[in-house]
């Protein structure tokens, strides 16, 4: 068991009244996931609530900003019960078996244009033995292929632009592994958290993005820009692309300043401390 | 109340075993959608089963076909208590009251790609008052620079593809109409049902697109292809675009005919004949 | 006649020997163009040649820049003898009559996808007089339409996608009036120059992109971006679009600062100064 | 020495008066490609003229139809010298001795967008040895990864969408390999031809599309399609890519038929028939 403590500051200069946001900053309640306790803290007095999509669990937080500084502080003590297996032991799951609410996951999607891809996908990873070393594989093409680089993608780029221009950043890297995944039929999906574990030298702590495939009846986890470690993912938004989950969505005039964000292992309630690292073993958070 | 009965009839030859297919073609069932009757012959001997996915209440229809010939015969009779309102009653929904399960509607989506028309329908809609009125002007607006002809897209066609060809099919009417919507954050919906009414001249009885969009607390009916009589649609299924409704989805390798449907009114349980036709007023067959 | 002397200064740092350059800065030689003067100082002790394409005139300059600071002055007095036409005596040219060499520029490139344009344009414009006025209005449409915004594009960035963002910089609006010309049949081309009259608001002086379209059997210059005074424009390379006329092209690696341009009308050979103003009559700087 | 007999047979049914053609169907005057003799047969009595592009050399036919059928006969005896080279001993051309006609060949044009996929080609290509094996190698992935399929492509289709597509046509072919030279500095050019050799199973003799770059200071052939035989490809245009040398560019609304196209050696004039065969030097018809 991991447990984890995170916290999240934001700020922004609302210059506009009626300014409406969606956050998605609430680490999701799942069957492996327990939400040990969280808190939200905004200096700003207005009206917020926290609803939860049913299809995807996800936890969105709404509220209207006055006009001037708004600050959002969240925090949050999250324990981890992974489901852990061995790779070879993953197969894919046949078509005639997917259940319905995962299908939509086999689709294209805005970002992930996987049927543009089918067919350039099929030559690359269609003669593969059918399993989590296929998924493997793709993720170590796309990380392979790419280079993590700042500031050369936008809130336009997709799968098959980062294909080509091979540079990008978490987002990206998503991206390009969920359509190349789709193209071959295995079910995937664009997952949000804390890059927990990424090296200083990239920057301070940030929001991530990574890739969950279904896999052997569950969604297993896969940080296709590796540059932080899974275990230690809190999740806390998936959907079918960025579209769906970004961290905030906001419309109106607003300047926003750069997160602030903390995550740290802490001793788990059997009174263990579990310092995430990386595992070769598949890893899920699902029931 | 109207009361509908329709028929589809759909035939393929598989090449290969292990030929998986989902279907979407049985009618949805809604508050104001019900299902009197309905049956489906397979002339396979195959297991299948109709799951219903909870979000959308689309009905997939799931079989594995053998090799050789295939024939499905699915027939329903439906009726439609409509929701009727005054257009000139019917405002927008603040993004602060949009539910959270209607919020995906206004996310880009594969072939609606509202982030990228953003300004361009901020420059033509972004004035006009909100309501209604702002949504059947972008369904006028669609329809009156689109020229309805056939073999001039293809799978990968998108609203982007469709507004500077100026040409498509009613999927890509539905698709330009709603990237249009979701830009102005109207939330927007990809529906699917049979071209009731539709001119003979243009071929035999169809599959058909169209469009809901998210108004006063509701989904309603637009045809932007203009083809066709809302009055007369029974859903089938909606989604984002057309990546999550096609009437078969199909993973193998198959010849298909073209379907052979029959609609027509007949009359309701009240013992009445209503034939659907074209209204002013907006219609929903929501709850 | 107009008389302007202009120059340019551009600073480089070259990291690697073996650095290739190609500069498109020198004024062109043309019928009603006069290059009186110039001069070419380069602090590196290197070889350079000015080569001049036989298709277009446009001068360019080429010289392997050796590691450190490489400087670049260019200056020139240059005299315009402007063909000046009253807008309503121009026509079009049938393409039967359209020259060898013009034909070229009716033709889509990389970044006037004029092509995939054709429909959409012909729905905006078709039904207008054929003559200067119709390449007027799409002048002022793309002019109406798109707002300058700096930072808004890169260097992938095409007609479609100026169309569809409505931002950009002046290549961006030079890019997509030309893809609408000739999506109707008018030959139009990409020009470059100084940005002479722009409003120093907008920033120091710096390169211009605007528009040459082939009317009347002349090629008359167009300002889309609407920032500067095409009387004071001294052509510097023309071309299919950006692709083929950037001031400098660059084969390695190299840290530029931004060009230093000074632009001035003096007294011409005739002792008269004529400051370059807006004029209504059409202008061609062509033999 | 090669001598080859060509005729072409075009068709056409003109529904308008004023319909504009160009032709680009006669065979190029170069210094190693010798036009021995040539005629034209036109059935209607209207003016025609060919013009000589002074840049690439190409001929074009241009003349205005009128209501009616069209039909045109063109026949020509063309004789081939080929400049023949060890590949081995043929090395790439640096930029700063690329004569100023050919840079307009390593800029990325309609069809060709050599811009986006400089880190994708630089991947895979750049580190290979510069001449014309890496040319070759280019040839030989682009042939490897592509299957030839009519009906896949169409008038928009560029070589992005190829590279996904992984199916295409000549032309396909071609865009992706020149797309893919450019992106590594190496000049490429769209080159039209007949598809001397081709595998009758394939269908009738058709126009073709293939490849010329530029290396050790001449145009080499390549055939990516790898369809035909390139020691008997007589050159009808070269230019960017297909929008420069469509063999018929027509304004106006006309009905075509399929072209009718022949060719065969005969003996040359040195009175000894040389066949074309599938040669492993490099071949140029470059002066």
């Amino acid at each position: 068991m991991v447990r984890l403590r995170l916290s999240l500051e934001l700020d922004y200069e609302i210059s506009q009244p009626g300014c409406d946001f969606v956050f998605n900053i609430h680490a999701a309640h799942t069957e492996r996931q327990r939400v040990v306790d969280e808190s939200l803290t905004l200096n700003q007095n207005v009206q917020w609530r926290v609803e939860t999509d049913a299809a995807t669990r996800n936890r969105y937080l709404r509220l209207q900003g006055m006009p001037g500084p708004m600050r959002l502080v969240y925090a949050a003590t999250v324990e981890l019960q992974h489901h852990v297996e061995q790779p070879q032991r993953i197969g894919e799951v046949p078509v005639a078996q997917m259940p319905a609410d995962v299908m939509r996951y086999v689709y294209p999607s805005r970002y992930c244009e996987s049927d543009r891809l089918h067919k350039f996908a099929m030559r690359e990873f269609g003669q593969q033995w059918q399993g989590y070393s296929r998924v493997q594989a793709i993720r170590d093409w796309v990380l392979q292929r790419t280079t993590f680089t700042s500031n050369t993608s936008n809130a336009n780029t997709s799968a098959i632009d980062t294909l080509l221009a091979t540079v990008g950043v978490c987002r990206d890297f998503a991206h390009l592994m969920i359509a190349l995944c789709r193209a071959i039929n295995i079910p995937a999906r664009f997952t949000t958290g804390i890059d927990y574990g990424a090296d200083p030298a990239l920057g301070p702590t940030d929001f991530h993005a990574y890739v969950e495939a279904y896999l052997g009846g569950r969604w297993y986890l896969f940080d296709p820009s590796g540059t932080a470690i899974p275990m230690g993912f809190v999740r806390l938004g998936t959907g079918r692309d960025a579209a769906d989950v970004a961290f905030a969505t906001i419309f109106g005039a607003v300047i926003s300043s750069a997160p602030r964000i903390t995550i740290e292992a802490v001793p788990g309630s059997d009174g263990q401390l579990v310092v995430p690292y990386h595992r070769t073993e598949a890893l899920s958070t699902d029931g």
